[in-house]
């Protein structure tokens, strides 16, 4: 199973990490984190990994939903969207499929609010 | 199937949040960001959560072993652990099980990891 939605776009690295969260922006979520794994392996593991980081991306109407559907949800959240670099103008933006993550949790009104955040980043990733 | 280690604990909420960093810790995991709900929910929506953070726990070795096998692995990390309160001194740390929330991904190598850091989080549960 696909547990992502993923595209590859044409802009240097900052520019699509900008963008991605202006989007996410207009589809009604906030970026709660932003974890940079390349200076993160950097300075625990002193090894070079390509330019890489997770925007951590909340709908507050929905997480507040799926929080009172399910109390362990946050243990899921917030939904992870990647960008990471995969050669020069070649950067990848991959939001995590929240259906496919959260399959191991038995819950029909958890997996409808999936779905709906699921066609979110759907739009987000398309409109990188 | 279950996705999540979780235990009761009778101390206050932030003792338990400062425990499970330390436990964290000492089980080789950093704590790469930590979301408050509680006031994320205050201030976009202007409701009353309880108190429940999400700890974002990383083991930089797993994690670069992870991104070597799964590049879009970061989706799924950090490992959360969520501390919530249910009444007064009495507190929920619950950590995901990388087993169940990475069940989608169909990738041997990756489970091996997926299941050795679920070892580490039911023994950082565990000493909570």
């Amino acid at each position: 199973m696909k547990y992502y939605i993923a595209k590859t776009v044409s802009y240097p690295f900052d520019e699509v990490v900008k963008r991605t969260t202006e989007e996410l922006k207009n589809e009604g979520f906030g970026v709660l984190s932003e974890i940079n794994i390349h200076e993160k392996l950097k300075e625990k593991l002193d090894v070079d990994f390509r330019k890489y980081k997770i925007l951590g991306a909340c709908h507050p109407p929905s997480a507040y939903q799926a929080l009172q559907e399910e109390d362990k949800i946050g243990t899921m959240l917030p939904c992870n969207v990647v960008v990471q670099e995969l050669g020069e103008n070649e950067v990848e933006v991959a939001a995590v499929d929240p259906v496919a993550s959260m399959m191991a949790i038995e819950n029909s009104k958890l997996a409808g609010i999936a779905n709906e955040i699921k066609q979110r980043l759907v739009r987000v990733v398309s409109a990188v």
